[in-house]
């Protein structure tokens, strides 16, 4: 249940009439560490427990299952809004990290250069030799959407779908954030043993920002498919981390941004 | 100049081809209050002092242009992405608040309502015996477009713009991230000694989130129309403020969520 009716006054062509609509739920989910209010973050609920793990994750915040001991809802808070991580022994969450990316506690260079090249430090460049055939990738959104009905009702929910090489979806989750929708997909990922993604494929059904190729780049995923643009951030990083980047793939075509040997055209 | 240019392989109908794409640039963006770093954020350059002043508009952060002295960029960030923010003799900034919202600091019941309430103390609801006819509402994402030369070639620019209750265009501006286009276009009213803007019309590109509807909130903005689907928080939080909600605003149709008094039918 990621949606929520809604009655509307409908206004089609000069003739006015009431319906009813769907909307995709957007709602907080407040993250704590061993109990402690940690972060907040706007999701349509649902998976909270990847979400939650997969966030950690991918921040760079934790580094592996084993960082944690369990993941459960907060059942004091009666919404269902807020889930605990609690940490493994010795384990400790450098808060900073996370407060730097949208705090900036101490001066640095900001531009795109100068963040890519500390992002860098933190995440090792895929180098894997993997080559995919174009037509095999040209059909992974094609079954990203079939495991998405809900986007055709409401018009409001993000996917993002994990594929093996071979074109097998193993995971696809669907959230009113592309940024959740993708921390969902590696904290399954991450909750299952089954990362690192290094033989996978990243569809998302939206556009490709920075923090999409960074979550990427976290659980090294060689190949990113995005169904719309991507941004100039976004292809600096992936190239920056020798990553493939594929944007507007639709149909029969797609462009190839950078990554480019591992698409076998022919 | 908010777009790049970028060579791609195309491949299309299994033909492959060398290709010129033009991408939205995404670059960080610090903003510092009184030369100490304060928050970084990821936009497209471009009107970064409004962008700014919107911000800590829209966040609660100052109430009005009397708050800060000069806005200006920050020179010794060579590559224009940092901006200084100089507030008034006396005028204190509550940084608390910002971090409230992403890290909570003090335990606080997460759920949709309570969110709400929360922010109701904060903003006055939108009260104003405005009436608009529903044809010139169907025609304002028109002329957001026709502003918009940009998207057509990127696909990854969002759009806001402010039109008055007569529908003549009053600012506009585009972003990579949607909520930056509306600090953007209400950076602009508080700089220009516009706000509140509350005779007049807000319209977006795309979805309407929670985060659009606190942002117009704070401007008193009585109508807020989206291209796209609005969330299940931004339906909540736009009636609980007496605020109306369009969505799906396209060619001669579109839904209202919320404040149907505001639109005349006939």
């Amino acid at each position: 249940m990621n949606t929520a009716t809604q009655r509307v006054v409908r206004w089609n062509n000069a003739v006015r009439s009431n319906a009813v609509d769907e909307l995709a739920i957007e709602e907080p989910l407040e993250i704590r560490i061993d109990t402690q209010p940690f972060v907040v973050t706007m999701r349509t609920p649902g998976n909270d427990e990847e979400l939650a793990a997969g966030f950690l994750f991918t921040e760079g915040l934790v580094s592996s299952r084993d960082a944690f001991t369990r993941i459960r809802v907060n059942r004091r808070n009666r919404a269902g809004n807020s889930i605990d991580i609690f940490l493994s022994p010795g384990v400790a969450v450098n808060l900073d990290q996370l407060k730097r990316r949208s705090f900036v506690s101490s001066s640095c260079g900001i531009c795109g250069k100068e963040s890519i090249r500390a992002l860098r430090k933190k995440f090792k460049p895929v180098r894997l030799r993997l080559a995919v055939p174009a037509p095999l990738l040209l059909d992974l959104p094609n079954q990203l959407r079939r495991t998405q009905p809900t986007f055709d009702r409401t018009g409001g929910l993000h996917a993002a779908g994990i594929f093996t090489q071979g074109g097998r979806l193993v995971v696809a989750r669907e959230d009113i954030g592309r940024h959740n929708a993708v921390d969902k997909v590696i904290g399954f990922g991450l909750l299952n043993n089954l990362l690192p993604f290094e033989n996978h494929i990243l569809v998302v059904s939206g556009r490709a920002s920075f923090e999409i190729i960074q979550k990427s780049i976290a659980a090294k995923i060689p190949i990113v498919c995005a169904v719309s643009a991507p941004s100039s951030l976004a292809v600096a990083f992936a190239r920056a981390n020798a990553q493939t980047l594929i944007g507007f793939i639709r149909e029969k075509r797609m462009n190839v941004y950078c990554g480019r040997q591992r698409v076998r055209f022919r």
